[in-house]
């Protein structure tokens, strides 16, 4: 093999700098060149193909989003788009493709891997939901941004008989939710994957007022059942002794410096996809299992659906007590 | 003068642990003893009194929120929970009174001023809307807590062709709004004092599309017409060639460890206060000018209306370019 | 069991007060009452124990330090000390000890274990030298907390021809300096494990120059040869091209709010713990593998030396490419 | 006025990127074209000029550092060099010029303008040891670096009997280690205009020790008599009842993403920079007074020395007690 690609897809994850440093430094310390593949499959089918030097990617581990940006690509679903972008992967020369994203990144990266082209993927999602993987790069970094807003808003909630309601990023798993919720000590945690009864929050708060909790804080995730919204007007109409405040997060969970731990894993990762595909491996994720890199198939990835982590879900309804 | 008393009300603002330190100090360096008031007017009322050593404010200037815990008091406006108040003040042998907080607070101390109780006020607001004073207690901890979420919300946006609506605080004061939007780079800035044509922030999103911007940012104060949510689902409707997300900060501005500025702010203004009550001054907020603290008549900061900052109202529109 | 002790031991790592909470809580959530130990084994042999409630530990987990603190005691090394101590534990009605520290304190719990009673480890050590487990508490805050300096070292490198050796925690352990300087991009890393020659420090250097790096970071634990001072005076009397600056991060790496990461391990280690002993456990540390807690016998854990990290040996000279 | 240039010379500061997007745009929306002269005087030499899009400065306000780059150049000092830097000047079609930077390049711009070349001074140097201006670029965020390491040290700090010397920046100004000690609570803050006998320093840790005190912060900025280093050896040679523990920042302080405070300030003075060109002024410094830029005469700022801001060393001095 004498020349990769790497490309970055789907909701941008802070670390995929750090992946991208490490795809092409790799590639690199094997004599293998490296091509950027910019907005991801979109620019794969405008044939927007860049060398990556060394000094390229230097100092680039340390900022969010991604150097190579990201888009979302209808026309990659379609076979003159898919056509075309596999046309100008085997036009760049590139013999081995990097994909760095979610879920949908990685479906493309299958078909790209059935095509014929060498592909491995790297997990990429600040939510924490693919399956086959520990963990995915931008987890760690979204994780301690939300916990900071928890911080800030138990600084000022002890003064006030108020109820905050905190809605975070996951649509369908509430990793980071239950994460920052048990470091932040949040009163109740709601998720996607256990849709939780209105009155039942409302009476956990009403017997929190009584016992004479100061203050009540509840994290969502945002595709929990009820929605943050939903139970911000809920309380404000029940009376439940608390006033009700929304903080709604957004996009800032998907920025922010990379932590120390997305980058390494993100280095590790890159470095393993790249030495996956210069061992000759395809149709692959590389993740992480007890520190180490794996290989776990595409179709093994992509069929399964990770349940809420029970582990969490019980060290949550310890820590809330 | 030979004990003074200390409050905080109203919403609290990082920095108010600062100010409550350099009181207690300042009185100690003077001979002076002095006491906390819990829950602000609400504990005037209730008694809620103690001995504040030197040792007991060691260590509290680096956190948010107010170890003397803030409320708001129905009460305190009434002729009765007034008067109770006004006894236990004298029952407590406090002498001169150091009252922090916003418009609300200070209309309290006035009265208590007018009842014969010497009284000080310093500002602490996060929304800087205080007349009298450059500069209130908590709002540079604000501003940075405001630009750290549009700097991360940055890393992200030029991935997308995504506006992004930032609601901040200022139900009455487009401070914050303006100096975060210009530090971070917002494309406009909504203010309560200038209320704005939904249809030219639609214009001049399309024409920053139509220019290439990868994104659009609009930081609004909670107090702007048109508000945040009103912008966000125009956005979605008007096919500006922006995808609309909303971020809403809430009371994570409220808190967070407070900054050196506001630090150092709320020592002057605290030391400041003391040294007003040890030189026979009542009915007067302490404020800060030209980095010097001046006295300030609590008439002539409570009718004024601070209009918006016509400085960063020019920088606005010149960074925005 | 009826009663458990939980005490902090060594030097204090971020994450601690998050693992007393979950002790404490987890404890109650089995109807087991829990007494904190204060300044570690030295308390114990001063009779420093008190009851911790729920409300006692809530809102402690997202501070640094520990709010048991810690010490280092010489008497329990003595016959007598160490009987006072069994003998307060045993008056105490402290039937289970969580011991949570490093190697250290490890040591005196296997001790109390052999002594017959239960004690439960559990590693807090920001140098992540503990063997047994894939992480200790407090490794995850401190790397972000080195990580930070370096970027900002960054900002102002580039603009100069200059050095900057950054001297970082480690005595035995080179992981936190690895961990760092492969996140931050560090030119070259030196640790304990592996004696590094001074010429070819400079002869690194000499040649970043040539080839054009306008500046060179030397990451450096603080137990390798040779040390941070020593290569900053070489690299000044070298006339390799660099001027040389130091930075010594000192104790400011043990402090800090513990990350998500730190809160989460600690909670998870800490309900551990308790599991453990209520399991009938003793004589073992609480370590984490794939993310699972295990439990490692005192004797696997204190005989044993970490080597330094393979892979991240490796990575550290792929990325330093 | 047809074209202005823009340069930052000397020791970088977080807040002159800002201060180079409000000049370039301030120009633009003037219809003046700007051009960014790279590593301050070196450049001007070597004929380094490049024109300054809105785009180009677009988005760099929050990173720390200076895209111009800075460097520090003997050859500006000889005829010939001066001489080659007036002539590319005039060459590159530049009628006006503004210069961010400390007292030598203030010096640097007080001779251009005697040549005739318009000249406009911007205050950076985070030791705010620049005459005429309350505050200059960079002070906030450094006072903010500076904080947040004392923070992190009083974490770990009350567990041990310990001192902590902190080295902080200011050869001959002692403003950010007041500022910084103020603000993060140290024992004893030592500056470069007041040396101090070390027996008083070891008089007064020895008085803490007594009292019981756990710990003992100093922070002694680098120019100060003694050193840290000094005082560490001292402490730890002294039985003070301390044991004694060393950082230093060094250039951590330089770096960072600017502060709210650094970005309003450094885009208030660039815009005022400009404005001050405009209305046909040269040989001045741009500075901030009571929340409004004014004019300061190049002779005034250069010939005076700034003594240490009375006002901190008294709050320093209650605030410690």
């Amino acid at each position: 093999m004498e020349r990769i690609g790497v490309l970055t897809s789907g909701g941008d994850a802070p670390g995929m700098n750090a992946c991208v440093r490490a795809v092409v430094r790799t590639a690199l310390a094997h004599g293998v060149s490296a091509l950027g593949i910019r907005r991801g499959y979109a620019g794969m089918i405008d044939g927007e193909f860049e060398l990556l030097t060394s000094r390229a990617v230097g100092g680039i581990a340390r900022w969010g989003g991604t150097i190579l940006q990201t888009a979302r690509s209808m026309e990659f679903k379609t076979p003159e788009g898919f056509a075309q972008a596999v046309e100008n992967v085997h036009r760049s020369g590139v013999e081995g493709l990097v994909v760095i994203g979610g879920d949908g990144s990685l479906h493309g990266a299958r078909e790209l891997h059935k095509a014929g082209i060498a592909a491995v993927g790297v997990p990429g999602s600040i939510d924490n939901d693919i399956c086959g993987t520990e963990m995915s790069i931008g987890v760690d970094t979204a994780s301690n941004t939300i916990l900071e807003a928890i911080d800030k808003i138990k600084d000022t909630a002890s003064s006030h008989e108020r109820a905050f309601v905190i809605e975070v990023m996951g649509r369908r798993s509430g990793y980071l939710a239950l994460a920052a919720g048990i470091g932040g000590g949040a009163e109740i945690v709601i998720v996607p994957e256990h849709p939780t009864d209105m009155d039942k929050i409302l009476g956990e708060m009403k017997a929190a007022h009584d016992r004479g909790k100061p203050h009540f804080i509840v994290v969502v995730a945002e595709g929990a059942t009820p929605t943050a919204t939903e139970i911000r007007d809920a309380v404000a109409a029940a009376h439940s002794g608390f006033d009700a405040r929304l903080t709604v997060l957004g996009h800032v969970q998907r920025g922010g410096s990379p932590t120390a731990a997305d980058r390494l894993l993100a280095t590790k990762l890159g470095t393993g996809a790249v030495d996956a595909l210069l061992a000759g491996k395809s149709g692959v994720m590389v993740g992480i299992r007890a520190n180490e890199t794996v290989l776990v198939d595409f179709d093994e990835v992509l069929v399964c659906n990770r349940p809420a982590d029970a582990d969490l879900v019980r060290l949550d309804e310890i820590i809330r007590l």
